[in-house]
């Protein structure tokens, strides 16, 4: 008696043997070889295509033979013929094992194929969507032994997929009949998968074999803006990308005054409710346009975002949020339905909400905590995303700390004198000159610095309009360096400074960046109540930092991690000058991007991502900044430029800082100064 | 070492020693006496009252002193002078044991405590709501440790009243932060509680001790007419009782034609789901008024109908119920939200819709199961719902059997020539006198015979209108009993039957009831069409059981069971002598009025329920009659009065049936008879 044959999948490793003419899905299917199919074996869907291997495999000591699988069927041909089947493919589904054979998975036949992120110390998104197609097969209704047609949906669920307890919601039973017969007793279903909460749902049906594709939503919900990843929920491709404003700007620009015209307004809250969500909606809108897809074919969305934003879309008062203790109404993850929230996707869309961490730290910073996963990291990492409140995590495999620093718009251009948003004519890079003590920069959309031939010509379209949130940090740092502000935040004269950009501007000197009136723009100055602006935003970011290294007993990180849209444009070395972070090698401060849609992102399309930061949020040590006395300590100091006490040696061994002070008194203004409040 | 005092409860019996200074319902508790408390034993909710006893309990051999408890305390003090403690009854959170004693537990203050139903056969209803009270006291957030309001009352739920996994709903996140603060941290819920297929979740929140009532309703949502309980949710009480037409008349009398409307008229199932769901709201709106309840206050509804019905009130086109193979939507029962189905009671109210047992035997049936509970019984019992169409039910403890037979409309008086609703001026009992062969008769509203003295004063007001269902089925089988019709359905001429009553009436002879002409009324006749209706009607409903009784293995059956509302009206030897319903002992056809609202009542009060008639549909055998072959043979059998094969020897035991026919092809036309249409 001879041996059945044998069959090894890679890249797996999985090997057994099986009889002559077991299917290769079956053989993939039972080894447990991660082999994709959504029409179960039928020769439908293509899912499951395989590439066999031929010849020698030394390594695993087996010579395949060019008839190890049957011969083309009629059912692959046909496929071949219809829609054409890449070289040497296989349907495993169709493909019979007749010899010793070795099988190779290419990716896109994986179920749980991996979506790539680029930095080094990520793991991969691993693809497990909340919901997945089935297509089945439906025994059809019997006189002699009645049963609903749902009830013979389920039992084909379950037979063919082994899905347990499957429900459906209200418009599967209104539609599902006529779709059934349609579909000859033959139907796809799109099921949102269950969890500890939910039993497993169906939630859109078609008729025979849906083709098609199932997008998801990454929303990131911003004070300021709203921004969507859409994505194919079987590749995990992004298929567009697409942000608006947050239509909420107009009762405030920070999230204080959005708590205050809730305070103050009758119905205000129901007022901001409303406005975020047709924002979402005008987005998603665009979103489906741009990407050219039925809007209805969204079935699932995740949202990350501060606490505030949080209460607002789900229609909870915020008025909580705006005094201590700062009470969250939960701070768990939602499963809701779009409905809920007025969404106008699949008309029975899931929307999951991630955690929230704390009363500050909201399901944004948990996203963060998601994507850059803190609590995997070997060394010890400080993460910061840098909006107007900063959220601010610290851990290893140790614990994980958080807390949230009030640093106010400074960052983002807001509250500077020559302050914008960043847009082209925006200054975002800045240099001065040793030895003149004058300026030069690069404005947004033009490549050229100020004092080269032809910039005046470059910008003429743009004029230089201000400087955004990069330019302002590279300003200050730079004046800094250069001995045109001393370490406690005051501007010197001209004299002192020996610039001649330097002028009396009231009480205080002003730095003279540009000056566009003779062409009709504006004249672009830093001010020292600008520095001011800075040098709190600053403080709070740093102090927040600084009490999470007290608290887990350390004096120094190993890396910073900024994340945020704006860590992606930050010079590290001119952050490190204002002491926005702690002192750590240039090339230990990397920026994440936008971490929090990221993690948005990672929980859309794995499932088990939901569990594990879940999990993650309630091991994270949360720490609040406002009952920290030794917060307001840090803050003080670290209101000079870089910090009053923490000595900043690394910094140090690549920059002088000149320790001239211009005002004995100076220091005074700085110290204390009042705390931002939240937003 | 003395021992602890020994507690015996009555009337369970239970017993146990407990520490000097124990709370009794604390004891009770450990003991799993069954002792109500909404408020944790607090002394906020006197649910927990109970009787001590004093003196001698020979049967326990215990002698109880006066202070066996311990003194009133304050609570229970304060509580006596606010709302007064029936004499004699204590607290039992507050009361504590001293020494030995006897404690009696009053009906009122059991969790489960009993509805009491009158028929000796049946259980009483053991109150177990879906929906419950807990009153709740919750940590206060804290910025050191912080976490969701929602998430503190959880951990409250859990610790005070074991109860695992709780979820909110939306509007519960949007409104609870306020209360929580206005009760100072103790708040009461309302919980739907979980089952297989849910979490519990609470649905209303109310600020310190919600001291009122939370109500439920049993709807029967039946062709005609929409019927509703209201019931408090706590002592299984009905507040309210109320009715209204179902609206949906106006697109057809019988359910047939309902589905035939939905057939020709694109969206017409759709306008009849909106006026069904009208109706309802309508009828909800009355109750309250009745009852004098906010509306909002009603958080559970059961609804029990047949399928053509619970399509259309799901908002399912009721296409395939049409025709074979008479395919439900869904069978199961269903787990709904009232705003799914757009009814305006409290926001997030939980429905409930018993299961389909099949295509034309609807959760109507399974409700009179539940009710009625067959499959309890010892003996072998037939239940009939008779309406427009006939749900039948046949079983014992070994199985049951089930099956739907289309009776027509005939039996509520509908497609009779003189027919009418049972409403006051109808007749509803009828004679014919053995010598005149004339008949007398009563009608609604009036107790007189039509042969007695002042009978015309009596009906002045109301006159005589017409025959109703059960009216009709004395006529007939008085005229079956003295000869005026033979067994094939045929009236004699007045020669034949000897009755002056009898007048000729085109082809055929009809039978004179009441002449109302010389008041302006109708003319109230029997025709010979009348009796094919009400012959094709029994032969319905009597082959349906007969083919139940082939299918069980019996020629006989122990007991009839009656359901709906013309069952409590019909005189059992007429209906015999028609042979509607199988030969038994006259004191074995009983009425068990409206079991099918019965049963709805019975899910509303207790979720076990629920549960339990869920298995008992899926032990159900389900026989479909129109694919039973001796099912048009059962049928033409019956077609004869009271049959053509089937002896009832009973039935001739106590009245003797003229063996004399008046047509020798009089047969013919009752054979074969058209099957009636499903309705």
């Amino acid at each position: 008696m001879t041996e059945n044959p044998l069959v090894i999948f890679t890249p797996s490793g999985k090997r057994g043997r099986f009889p002559v003419g077991t299917p290769v899905l079956t053989a993939a299917r039972q080894l447990g070889v991660d082999l994709d199919s959504v029409c179960g074996g039928r020769g439908i869907c293509s899912k499951c295509q395989i590439t066999p291997g031929v010849g020698d495999f030394a390594k695993h000591g087996l010579h395949v033979e060019a008839d190890a699988l049957s011969a083309w069927n009629k059912v692959e041909a046909r496929y071949d013929e219809k829609r054409g089947l890449k070289a040497g493919r296989r349907l495993g589904c169709q493909a019979t094992v007749q010899k010793d054979v070795v099988i190779d998975v290419p990716a896109e036949s994986q179920v749980h194929r991996q979506v790539v992120r680029k930095r080094a110390e990520l793991r991969d998104i691993v693809i497990n969507p909340s919901t997945k197609l089935y297509y089945v097969e439906v025994k059809e209704p019997d006189m002699h032994d009645p049963s609903g047609d749902l009830e013979r949906l389920r039992d084909a669920l379950h037979d063919q997929w082994e899905l347990e307890n499957v429900a459906a919601d209200l418009h599967i039973l209104q539609e599902m009949q006529p779709v059934l017969r349609k579909g000859d007793w033959k139907v796809t279903v799109a099921i949102h998968l269950g969890d500890h909460e939910n039993n497993p749902r169906i939630m859109h049906i078609w008729p025979g074999f849906y083709d098609g594709t199932i997008y998801g939503l990454a929303v990131d919900l911003g004070s300021t803006t709203i921004a969507a990843h859409l994505c194919d929920l079987q590749t995990g491709e992004v298929i567009a990308s697409s942000g608006v404003m947050n239509p909420q700007i107009r009762f405030g620009e920070d999230l204080m005054s959005r708590v205050s015209y809730s305070m103050m307004n009758a119905g205000g809250a129901a007022e901001m409710t409303q406005a975020v969500r047709e924002g979402m909606n005008a987005l998603f809108t665009q979103i489906g346009i741009e990407a050219n897809i039925d809007k209805s074919l969204i079935v699932d969305a995740v949202f990350v975002c501060n606490p505030v934003m949080h209460h607002l879309l789900l229609g909870i008062d915020p008025f909580e949020l705006g005094q201590a203790p700062f009470a969250l109404a939960t701070s768990n993850a939602l499963r809701l339905r779009a409905d809920d929230l007025d969404l106008n996707i699949h008309e029975s869309a899931r929307v999951y909400l991630l955690p929230c961490i704390a009363g500050h730290v909201g399901a944004d910073a948990a996203a963060v905590a998601l994507s850059e996963h803190p609590n995997h990291s070997d060394d010890l990492v400080l993460i910061v995303d840098v909006g107007t409140n900063a959220e601010i995590l610290l851990g290893n495999r140790e614990k994980v700390l958080a807390c949230s620093s009030p640093t106010g718009p400074a960052f983002e251009g807001a509250q500077i004198s020559s302050g914008q948003r960043a847009a082209p004519g925006a200054i975002e890079r800045v240099e001065i000159d040793p030895a003149t003590k004058l300026p030069r920069f690069k404005v947004i959309g033009c490549d050229m610095w100020s004092d080269e031939d032809g910039f005046e010509a470059m910008i003429a379209q743009t004029g230089v309009t201000g400087i955004c949130g990069s330019g302002i940090i590279e300003m200050v740092a730079e004046m800094r360096i250069h001995g045109i502000l001393d370490a406690p935040g005051l501007i010197g004269s001209p004299e002192q400074t020996g610039s001649a950009a330097v002028f009396a501007d009231g009480r205080t000197y002003s730095y003279l960046v540009y000056d566009g009136t003779p062409l009709g723009g504006p004249k672009i100055t830093v001010t020292n109540r600008d520095i001011r602006e800075i040098q709190m935003a600053k403080a709070a970011l740093y102090s927040g930092a600084r009490l999470l290294m007290d608290k887990f007993g350390v004096e120094k990180v190993d890396r910073v991690v900024l994340a945020g849209a704006f860590g992606a444009h930050i010079s590290n070395k001119h952050a490190m000058v204002l002491g926005m972070i702690p002192d750590v090698p240039l090339d230990k401060v990397t920026s994440a991007g936008n971490a929090a849609g990221t993690g948005a992102r990672i929980a859309l399309l794995n499932r088990e991502a939901r569990a594990e930061i879940e999990e993650t949020v309630r091991q994270i040590h949360k720490v609040e900044t406002a009952i920290e006395p030794r917060f307001q300590e840090h803050f003080v100091n670290a209101s000079a430029i870089p910090n009053a006490v923490d000595p900043f040696p690394l910094l140090r061994s690549i920059v002088d800082l000149p320790t001239r002070t211009f005002n004995s008194g100076g220091e005074a203004e700085g110290r204390g100064g009042r705390r931002r409040r939240r937003g």
